[in-house]
């Protein structure tokens, strides 16, 4: 059959994780935690399934999670969002991604994303029609340059995706960057679809610069978040989306026919899980330890750390120590080394290579020990 | 915001059970069991989550599940699919309806469903840029006239949508049907999706006419199943698509972008439950009797019952009864007397009203009663 994603394969975290398993290597590819998530939340879920969750649950997402997730984020950031038209409970962060755009797109419609980018971004923008306007953004410190987005700009432009803390970087925008932003799309009807699902990852008391904190953006922004991040269970699949209510009910159009909706014992159990603060708000110094822990044992090998200021990921140059692409040497990396990694250049459609790999240190402290013990061999 | 479904508004699944609840009416409307499901089930799903079953599972869907979907599918039709590469487990049998339209349609190709239909079809092949080219059924039998379907062929034919046991009739194809269909489609290069989420639940003895009995449809066809229907447990939003490889590879190129993977915890606990036949081979038995049970407390209505060959619904028309539109004698028949019901015009683009509207029977026995009570007194 004629494929739709012609040049697409599976995607690098699949190939990296199924290679980790083959050759028995340290998993620091793929982005999931390697310990426990909290067994209170495990024990939620199960009395929610004997309390007879096991039905359809709301289309737009449980009530009772939706009212949750609105007081979660106005504590957060006192912003308001509405449970009943502007909350959407969602199959995980990736889902409300794919949703969002193809709510959005339609044929020949532009859509900006920022290279390193997540690896959905641009395949699902050009399987639904859409052209994929790319901003190749440089180590180390991956900045924009808010004058050359403009460039980018055409009359065709109908959305810009943000992601901050950024996958695979570790980068976050500032206040400037916010600022910028706002004064070039004022005028225009461009959207923004804002992934922060590593909004609570952040890191030297840094604040997270959700658009939610600005009106401007805010009015015109889907705003995609995980609760897999959140609570240390990526295999739960819940994430959610908050947009305003013109943007929302659209969005749900597309929703009920995509994945109708979403697990309800998981639903109801994160709802009562999430109601207690304490259940998450240490989790920004949680990984910051991780984070600092990983780079301490890592200063003294031949790898370059690049700076990490929030997500799960930490990124550093090899070119110290090979010239190798990337993917070669993260392939040898596993195979001789038995850490697995991922190669920064699968996030660039053009496979830009700056010799730089990304490691996940969402792991317990004995694995990142582990790891970086071989990785001081190299 | 310009919408991509300016048609579409909540699907009348929402919408019914949302009146329901507000009027405390007995929901017969939208498709869920009313009663618990099996207990072992749920422990399965505690012990998965307890085992640590909770970071992402591969993209594709667990092997141990996919295993034993091969495994159940083969013992039940004789057809063999290959786990690794020709099954995949999605979020919910909508999901994979979903994908596999996403995989297939591009821009202006044309995909021919038979209405009444389930309502996600039409909007999800315009939302990506198909166009629906509809052969409408007609009650009391819903059969189809293949020559007919045939005058819908044109040089942008891509797909056949099948449905059976078709939601919302209660229909199911025949051999002469697939027999039919065979001929037609011979030296075409159109592609099947067959719908086959309630392929367990037929009744009097009749056999499933899956698409994978037939080579020549095999080997163009995704199939969807749902775990939902199963195992009584809807709100899991657990499936699968069966495919061969070349269609499942671009299936998951898509699948990928679009959810990723699929709850971790319940594809575990689903593996282990299905291995055990046992579990599930009752269950079109069970459903036979609540059909039974329902048309015989309904025989001295004023409802007129269509026939019932599969699924969770009766059909039924109203026509001695009343005049008015489908849509508003659900709608009093839910206000006034206390039942939710579906308007089977709503699974028709055009709203065509025959006065029949359907009933979901997968319900206590003393649900059925009570409701029958009411509809009784109409
Ligand atoms: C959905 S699999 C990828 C997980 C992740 O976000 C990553 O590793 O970048
Ligand atoms: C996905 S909600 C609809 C459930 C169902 O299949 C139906 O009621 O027809």
């Amino acid at each position: 059959i004629q494929s739709k994603l012609p040049g697409v394969s599976t995607t690098i975290f699949s190939v990296m994780s199924k290679l980790a398993t083959e050759y028995n290597a340290i998993n620091l590819s793929q982005g999931f935690p390697d310990y426990a998530c909290d067994p209170k939340l495990i024990e939620l879920v199960n009395k929610a399934m004997k309390d007879g969750f096991n039905q359809y649950a709301p289309m737009p997402g449980s009530n009772l999670l939706k009212e949750n997730i609105a007081e979660k984020v106005e504590k957060l950031y006192q912003v308001k969002y509405n449970p009943d038209t502007e909350i959407t409970v969602t199959a995980g962060g990736t889902q409300a991604i794919f949703t969002a755009l193809a709510t959005i797109i339609n044929h020949g419609d532009e859509v900006i994303i920022f290279e390193p980018a997540y690896d959905s971004y641009a395949p699902t923008i050009k399987l639904l029609g859409g052209i994929v306007k790319t901003y190749e953004l440089a180590p180390p410190d991956y900045g924009i340059d808010w004058e050359m987005v403009k460039k980018l700009f055409t009359a065709n432009t109908r959305m810009i995706i943000l992601n901050s803390p950024q996958n695979p970087t570790g980068s976050i925008l500032s206040t400037d960057d916010m600022q910028a932003l706002i004064k070039l799309i004022n005028g225009t009807d461009i959207l923004i679809l804002s992934d922060e699902v590593y909004e609570h990852l952040i890191y030297d008391g840094q604040k997270h610069e959700s658009v939610m904190l600005y009106p401007e953006l805010r009015e015109r922004s889907f705003i995609v978040a995980s609760f897999g991040k959140l609570l240390h269970a990526t295999g739960w699949k819940l994430g959610y989306c908050l947009a305003p209510e013109k943007l929302t009910a659209e969005f749900r159009k597309v929703h009920q026919f995509n994945v109708f909706s979403v697990n309800s014992a998981m639903q109801q159990a994160i709802a009562t899980y999430i109601k207690e603060p304490d259940n998450y708000t240490g989790i920004g110094n949680f990984f910051q330890q991780k984070r600092d822990y990983f780079r301490t044992l890592l200063a003294d090998s031949r790898f370059k750390l690049l700076p990490c200021n929030g997500s799960y990921f930490q990124c550093a140059s090899y070119s110290k120590i090979s010239d190798e692409s990337d993917k070669n040497f993260s392939i040898r990396l596993l195979k001789e080394f038995g850490v697995a990694t991922i190669p920064v250049s699968a996030f660039y459609q053009k496979g830009t290579d700056h010799k730089i790999i990304r490691f996940c240190f969402a792991k317990e402290n004995s694995t990142l020990a582990l790891a970086a013990e071989k990785l001081r061999n190299v």
